[in-house]
């Protein structure tokens, strides 16, 4: 990669020489998009691109691949993202190590691994150029990976102290999405962040009209929260949204949120720099739940294709990366029993996510259904019966597996003996929740091995001004190096950037 | 990618305009290495950076990932390789596709989907830009991979059709590595393919010494077999060559090989394509055997190391390329029950193959062991133990599995019952090889979850003359266009390559 992009700059230094083009010509990002689909590896984009190809494709001879908005950019590569806890790191290191281009500790913010030294983020570059930053999350905007783009703390859990360096600091115009996790802090005994908030200059936006029709006007800096936040103050999962918003409700996507980001900021001579990441797709790998991963990555598609449009009014501004922090659960497309077949369709029989049907099992403890009824609700909810000659009929040890889960989900949680095989069945979700989706994902030919973070490298989507300076194999360090170059920013520490 | 081809052409051409630079000083890649690791995808290469950057490294603080030979490539970028059949594609189709620039069905080699036109594959139009053309492959070097650089047809278990159009064919100067499989046709009634080579100017070595000292005196084409074949007259597995040369013996690896074949194909005005595969690779992640894996690649970047010295030698002339054709066992980084921690270091206990420990297996039956002894060879070859308080202690679920599996294995094959269940432990493997490499690999973080190719998308590695025709998100067809370019060659079908 940074040899290519010497090439080029060495021929486009000699045609400036001829004078055949301006120096000045040499483009800089004014516009910067960075999309970040936590727990988004390979796996997911690909099995995404397959599940729609499929279902919109019923009819097709051969095997269709779908496009997401970002699977057509030309540019872009492969990074590493070991941390220095681990080949299996967590959102906290991975994020500061492209926000900020070193490599620190598992849990860490913006911290060396001594939890001495702070590091220097892109956003506190950007914005003394002049720029705008916007920070949007489908989770918690006190979260790991937003928090690695305007925080430093030496472990990801203090929220509070998150929350309050973002509003009192001076880098941030428009930070968004998911709510606050512990807006008056872990004992609640503290300043309430809505109220630094106010007293930071922010204007509090909490309605959905408003969200939507997001002017300059409405504020010196923008503080716009989801009215209806889903566990974990985080927005709705898409899948569960566009059933929602189906039946008539109104819940926002994190592509409304791009696009009022945009209108927001983009009224600036230096442009902007925004962080925009689909959190929730972590989740739902954790719970191993495929589909709800799968629509979570059609949002962040959707998201991009926002930024995607903004670019073509202004193509020689801007740049769009598109990433992921780590890959989770170890999805793979392929599965013992299905061999060399995938039945991707079979996948569109889910319409909620493991969120909404933990809920369900919930109510069904509560009641105390049986057997049958409960799987009367897994057939509305996941497809798969336990009546012979449907299309996703269980076979018998398939129901077996699911009697064992929902006698442990119908136990009170105190009262369940959690071994070592039960950990492996179920990763410390809803028994009854996650063996649904085990079944459904290895009939479509999906599966999960964990349901942790894992080691795999993770493609990198760029396009725009500065593409190529994503370009090959690189480690998510050089994302930071990367993104500077783009916007013609130096590193503080010449030494790092020379690494 | 083709947008920067694109600039940078331009570019070059407003240079070549200007006087600045003559136009032939657009380099085309005189000396063309592809090496194709069957089954490699991105979770095979990283987890062998990270099984070597830890048992090289015991005592440092931080994971340390080791880079293998193409690892450190600058260019390249990541394939989708789904065929007209599947998602989860086969050998010849994706071999066909990169050797041609066409999808096709799967077991199908160099012909379209009905069977009836042929591709033409990038050696012919190598070769008929006067350059020489090697393959070498540690599989057979009739099976479908190699095949799909020299052969046309219908379907890859054509052996022997497969072989003949070989060696009767002008396109080969040299092949090699593996065997023939049906050397005198499936019924063994066809006249013998060493006959054939022979009357066909093939020079035929079967000798270490003679393979290792080729020299372009040896004869006007050479057809050279390593003498030591393993099973399916394939090179033996990397893991056990090691063992077998510590323990005095001598057998030859890819690299040597490949080593041999430029030196006998390097003297040529327009230099050489070569085609070598690390066939073996995609076997082992079939047995879902991790550790013969991770040696498979080992041994093909060894191999590849060769071309990067001999690139040295030919900075400006030479073009390496390194890919998988495919995903092969679903494996990933990360296992339910070590989440976020691998234990790479346990992996380095094992020293034999399933291949090799197959015939311990075979042998105990036989022998009628014990469970207790068979244990005693699994602590051998794998290192797990059933004594508590080892560094690969076996717990009572572990030894449960190893039991079940020495059950089905001590019975002949013809008597065992192989249900729903068995298949998916099993995959038809030899249930007490399997079950001991799921365990250990599990143990160390690993996993697979398939006994057969996957879906996912493969890394290209590209460095030297024409590397940035392979950078970014492509598909395997691409690849045929890529090298078409590198070595300025243009397709007889135009409307192919404008596509």
């Amino acid at each position: 990669m940074k040899k290519l992009t010497a090439l080029l700059l060495a021929l486009m230094m000699a045609l400036s020489l001829t004078g055949m083009v301006a120096a000045e010509d040499a483009k800089e990002a004014k516009y910067v998009f960075f999309f970040v689909g936590d727990g988004m590896g390979s796996p997911q984009i690909t099995a995404t691109r397959y599940f729609l190809g499929t279902v919109n494709n019923p009819d097709a001879p051969f095997p269709v691949p779908a496009e997401l908005s970002f699977t057509t950019f030309k540019s872009g590569g492969l990074m590493t993202t070991y941390d220095s806890t681990s080949f299996c790191p967590d959102s906290a290191s991975t994020a500061s190590s492209m926000a900020s281009g070193e490599k620190t500790l598992s849990g860490v913010i913006n911290y060396d691994v001594n939890l001495e030294r702070q590091f220097k983020p892109i956003t506190e570059y950007a914005k003394a150029a002049g720029k705008k930053i916007g920070i949007i999350s489908s989770v918690s905007i006190d979260h790991a990976t937003p928090a690695a783009f305007y925080a430093k703390v030496p472990h990801r859990s203090a929220y509070y102290d998150i929350a309050v360096q973002g509003l009192t600091g001076d880098t941030i115009d428009l930070i968004g999405g998911g709510g606050y996790k512990q807006p008056t802090g872990k004992e609640k005994d503290k300043k309430d962040v809505f109220e630094i908030a106010k007293e930071n200059g922010f204007t509090f936006i909490n309605d959905n009209d408003a969200i939507r029709n997001l002017k300059p006007e409405d504020g010196e800096r923008i503080l716009m929260i989801a009215p209806d936040l889903a566990g974990s103050d985080a927005m709705q999962y898409e899948v569960d949204r566009r059933r929602i918003n189906a039946e008539g409700g109104d819940s926002l996507s994190l592509a409304d949120f791009t696009k009022s980001a945009i209108n927001y900021l983009k009224d600036n001579e230096e442009g902007f720099f925004m962080m925009i990441e689909g959190g929730k797709l972590d989740w739902a790998c954790h719970a191993n739940d495929a589909v709800t991963t799968m629509y979570e990555t059609i949002a962040l598609s959707d998201a991009v294709q926002v930024a995607v449009d903004f670019a073509k009014e202004h193509p020689d501004e801007t740049l769009i990366v598109v990433t992921g922090d780590h890959e989770t659960g170890g999805l793979t497309i392929g599965f013992a029993t299905t061999w060399y077949d995938t039945f991707f369709n079979y996948l569109d029989n889910q319409n909620v996510s493991y969120e909404d049907f933990d809920k369900r099992v919930a109510k069904m403890r509560e009641d105390g259904v049986s057997f049958e009824d409960a799987m009367a609700v897994v057939e509305e909810c996941y497809g798969m019966s336990m009546e012979e000659g449907k299309e996703l009929s269980l076979i018998a040890s398939e129901i077996a597996r699911m009697k064992d889960a929902y006698t442990m989900s119908m136990l009170p949680k105190a009262q369940r003996v959690i071994g070592e095989q039960e950990s492996f069945l179920y990763g410390g979700y809803e028994p009854f929740t996650v063996t649904s989706a085990h079944i459904l994902n290895n009939k479509a030919g999906l599966a999960y091995t964990s349901y942790a973070h894992t080691g795999l490298q993770i493609p990198v989507y760029a396009e725009g001004v500065g593409a190529e300076n994503f370009l090959g194999f690189f480690d998510n360090t050089d994302v930071f190096f990367s993104f500077m170059s783009a916007m013609g920013l130096t590193p503080d520490n010449v030494e790092a950037a020379a690494k």
